[in-house]
C-alpha cells in the first residue's frame, strides 16, 4: 500500500474497482482519490481496501528558466490568463492561474530559441468566459504599443473558450496593422502530460517573425503534437470542447501550416503582408448590442426587448441563405413586424449565416428580398460572432446609419470572403 | 439576336457585359435579363446593344407520372413545402412551392421502383423558417398514424432551414418508435439540374425499408450525386448554407451511408432496430422557453427578462466545456447572479455545448462547479437546437423540477451520447 500524492491508483472494494489520482488527504486514514470524471472519492483504509499504483507521481519538473536571448528578433508578450498559463490544484481539482506565467513561458527551450522575449506583461489574469470588450481594450492598447516599438511582432496567451472574439476584436480595434499578431491558448494546463501550450507557443513565435501582418490564432492543427496552424482571427471559432486543434478555419484555408522546427507553409496567399506603417489603435466599443438567434418558435418579441432597452443594433444568426420566419401559419410567430419597426426606429439590424459554413444571399428566395427590403443588411459569409464583434466597433466609428451599412458590408480584415474554396468546407 | 425566354445570353452594351436568363417581357422592344447576383436587369433594344446566346433553354421536361406498384413495401409521404417540392418563378426569380408535389415526387423513377407510394399527404406548405412547434405536432401527428399503419416507413419531405429541429422534434414527440422514419430536403430546387432532391427521395425509400427504426434526415453525403447518409435526427445540423451535403453527423458517425441502388452501410451499430410495438405520440410542447448564446459582453439582463416573461426554462450555449462569466473584474457582467435568481424562482436552466463538437464537463474549472452549484443542468453533448426541442417537449412531461432534470440528462433518442469516435470530428 506504498502509494503517494499525485499516483494513479487502482482501489479496490468487494468486486468495485476505482482509478483515479491520489490527492493530499486529511488523515492518514483516509485515501483521497479524485476519479477521471473529476470527482473525490474519500476511502477509509481498512484491510478489505487494496490499492494498486498504476502509475507514479512525476517528481514536479523544477522549471528551468531561460535567458532571452537579445540577438533574436525582439517580441512582446502578453499573458491575460486563461489554461494556458495555469496549473492544477490537486487539492480542488480545479484549474487556477500561475502566479508567475513568465517562469513558464520562459522554460520552454524552442520558444527562447525563436525569439527574444523581451517583454512580458500581465495587464490582468480573467478565464476567458470572464472577458468582456474592456478587456479587449486594454489588450489591444498593449499590443499597439508593442508593435509600434522594434518589436518584430506580438505574442498573446489567453483562455480558449472566448478566444476568437478576441481576435476578431483585436483585427478591428488595430488599424493599419503592420505586423503579426498571435493568440495563443492551450487545451491542456502545463502540468499535465498532454500540455499543448508549449508547441503553440513556439508556433506562435515563429508565426511573429514572418510577413503575415494578421491577427492570427495559432493553436494545434491536429490532435497530434505535430504543427500548427495559424488561423485568421475573424475567421475561426473554437470548434470542440476538448481536443487540442479546436480551432479551425472557416470558409477559407488557415493562413499558414507552421512546424516545430519553423517551417511556414502558406496555405491561404490572401494576406496582408507586413509593412512599416505606424499601427493606431481605436478600442471604441458601442456596449448596446447583441447576437441573438433566430430558430423555430422564437418570439419576435425578443427585438422589441433590445427596442426598449435603446440597443443600438443586433446581430441576427439566421437560417440557410440568411432567414427568419416572415410568412409562419400564426402571424404573432412572423419575425418581419419587429424588424421593420426596429429599422423604423434606427436599429441596425444584420444577418449572419447560423450554419456557420457558406455564404448568406437574398437574391434566391422571396422571403430574403422581403427582410431585405426591409432594412436588413446581409453580411454575406461573415461570422455571427465576428459580425457582433464588428458592430461593436464599427457604431463609434459610422457617422451615419448608411456609412455603418457600408463599413459593415465593406471587407475591413478578412472578414469577407467572396471565393470561399470548396475545401475549406469542414477543413 | 434570336433569343428566347429562358436562353443564357451575353449582353454587350459599350465596354459593358452582362450574363443572365433572358425573362419575359412585357414589351418586344425590351430585353428583361436575370443576372446571376438574382437582379433583373431590363435593355431597351437598340443597334448598339448586342446579345449573344451562350446556353439556349432547356425544354421543360414534362414529368412523367409513375404508378405506384402495390408489390412493393407501403409508405406515406407527408410533404410539408419547402425547396425540395418548389420550382423558380422566372418571372421574379424567386422560389414558389408546387401546387401538386406528388406529381414531381412520383416522377422519379427509382423511387417508385423501391417503395409503394401509398398515400401523398399536405397538410401545409411552408418554408422551414416559417415551421414552428404548432407544425412539428401536425407532422408528429400524421406520420404516428401512418406508422401504426400497414407502411413500412414514413418519408417526410420540408424545407433544410430547420430541418433538424423538425428531425428532433418527431424524435421526442413520437414514442415506442418502431419503424423508420426519413426526413428529406433539397438545397436545389426541382427545375435544376442540380436538383439534389431525387436522390434524397430515393435514398430515403431504402432507409425506410431498413431496420433502422429511428427518425433520421436522409441528405446527401458529399457534393456529388452519389450516396446519402441517414443521419440521426438528434444529432445533426444544417453547416452550410448552399452545399448539397450540408448535413453532417455531430459526434456520432451517420446511422448509415445510403446509395442510389439501396446499397445500405450501416457505419454506426448504435440505433434501434425495427419492432412491432405501437407507436404514441405526444406532441404537447411548452412555448415559454428560449435558446440563449453566451458571448463575452452579454448582458445577463436577458435572463432577468425572460424570468419576467414567466418563461419556465432556457437552454443557455455556453463556452467551452460549459462556462459563462463568474468572476468578470465588472461585476456586473457576471451571469452568475442572474442564473441563481433564475434558479430560485424555479426557472430551468440548462447549459449545452456553444462549440458545437465535444461535450460539456463542469468537473474541470472552478467556475463550472459553482454554476453546476447555483443549479445548471449540464447536457453533456447535446446539440443546443436538439436540447431546445427536447425542453420543449419535456416540460408538459415532467411532474416536477428533479424530475425535469431527470429527462433532460437521461437519453431518449440518441440525443446524449458518452462515447464520441474520433473520427466523428468535422465529419
Amino acid at each position: 500500500m506504498a502509494y503517494k500524492t499525485g499516483d494513479m491508483v487502482r482501489v479496490s472494494i468487494d468486486n468495485e474497482n476505482y482509478e483515479g489520482i491520489v490527492m493530499p488527504s486529511s488523515s492518514e486514514k483516509v485515501l483521497a482519490l479524485k476519479l477521471k470524471n473529476g470527482y473525490n472519492l474519500n476511502f477509509e483504509i481498512t484491510k478489505d481496501v487494496k490499492v494498486k499504483v498504476i502509475a507514479e507521481a512525476k517528481p514536479e519538473k523544477k522549471l528551468e528558466i531561460k535567458v532571452p536571448k537579445s540577438d533574436l528578433p525582439s517580441v512582446t508578450l502578453v499573458s491575460t490568463g486563461g489554461t494556458i498559463t495555469s496549473k492544477v490544484d490537486y487539492k480542488t481539482g480545479a484549474v487556477f492561474p500561475l502566479e508567475k506565467p513568465e517562469e513558464l513561458i520562459l522554460s520552454i527551450p524552442e520558444l527562447v530559441d525563436t525569439v527574444n522575449i523581451k517583454k512580458i506583461t500581465q495587464p490582468f489574469a480573467v478565464l476567458s468566459e470572464d472577458m468582456t470588450p474592456a478587456e479587449w481594450s486594454i489588450i489591444a492598447k498593449e499590443v499597439a504599443d508593442a508593435l509600434n516599438s522594434k518589436d518584430t511582432g506580438v505574442i498573446v496567451t489567453h483562455g480558449t473558450d472566448t478566444l476568437h472574439f478576441t481576435a476578431s476584436a483585436l483585427s478591428f480595434m488595430l488599424q493599419n496593422l503592420s505586423k503579426p499578431v498571435a493568440l495563443v491558448g492551450g487545451q491542456r494546463s502545463s502540468d499535465r502530460g498532454s500540455f499543448d501550450g508549449a508547441l503553440n507557443l513556439i508556433a506562435a513565435g515563429h508565426y511573429v517573425k514572418s510577413n503575415i501582418a494578421e491577427v492570427a490564432v495559432v493553436m494545434h492543427g491536429e490532435e497530434a503534437d505535430t504543427f500548427c496552424f495559424a488561423n485568421r482571427g475573424t475567421k475561426t471559432r473554437k470548434f470542440h470542447t476538448t481536443r487540442r486543434d479546436t480551432f479551425r478555419p472557416i470558409n477559407e484555408l488557415p493562413l499558414a501550416k507552421i512546424s516545430k522546427e519553423g517551417k511556414i507553409e502558406i496555405l491561404n496567399k490572401n494576406f496582408k503582408a507586413r509593412t512599416n506603417n505606424k499601427v493606431t489603435v481605436n478600442t471604441d466599443f458601442e456596449r448596446k448590442i447583441a447576437l441573438v438567434k433566430y430558430y423555430p418558435g422564437a418570439s419576435p418579441e425578443i427585438i422589441d426587448y433590445y427596442l426598449d432597452k435603446k440597443y443600438k443594433g443586433l446581430i441576427i444568426e439566421a437560417t440557410g441563405l440568411g432567414h427568419v420566419s416572415t410568412q409562419s401559419l400564426n402571424k404573432k410567430d412572423s419575425w418581419l413586424p419587429a424588424i421593420q419597426e426596429a429599422v423604423k426606429k434606427k436599429m441596425f439590424i444584420g444577418f449572419a449565416p447560423q450554419c456557420i459554413y457558406g455564404t448568406l444571399d437574398p437574391f434566391v428566395y422571396a422571403n430574403a428580398r422581403i427582410l431585405q427590403e426591409a432594412g436588413v443588411t446581409y453580411l454575406g459569409d461573415m461570422l455571427p460572432d465576428t459580425a457582433y464583434v464588428k458592430l461593436g466597433c464599427m457604431i463609434p466609428r459610422a457617422g451615419s446609419r448608411e456609412e455603418l451599412i457600408k463599413l459593415m458590408t465593406t471587407n475591413i480584415a478578412g472578414e469577407l470572403n467572396n471565393k470561399i474554396p470548396a475545401q475549406a468546407f469542414l477543413y
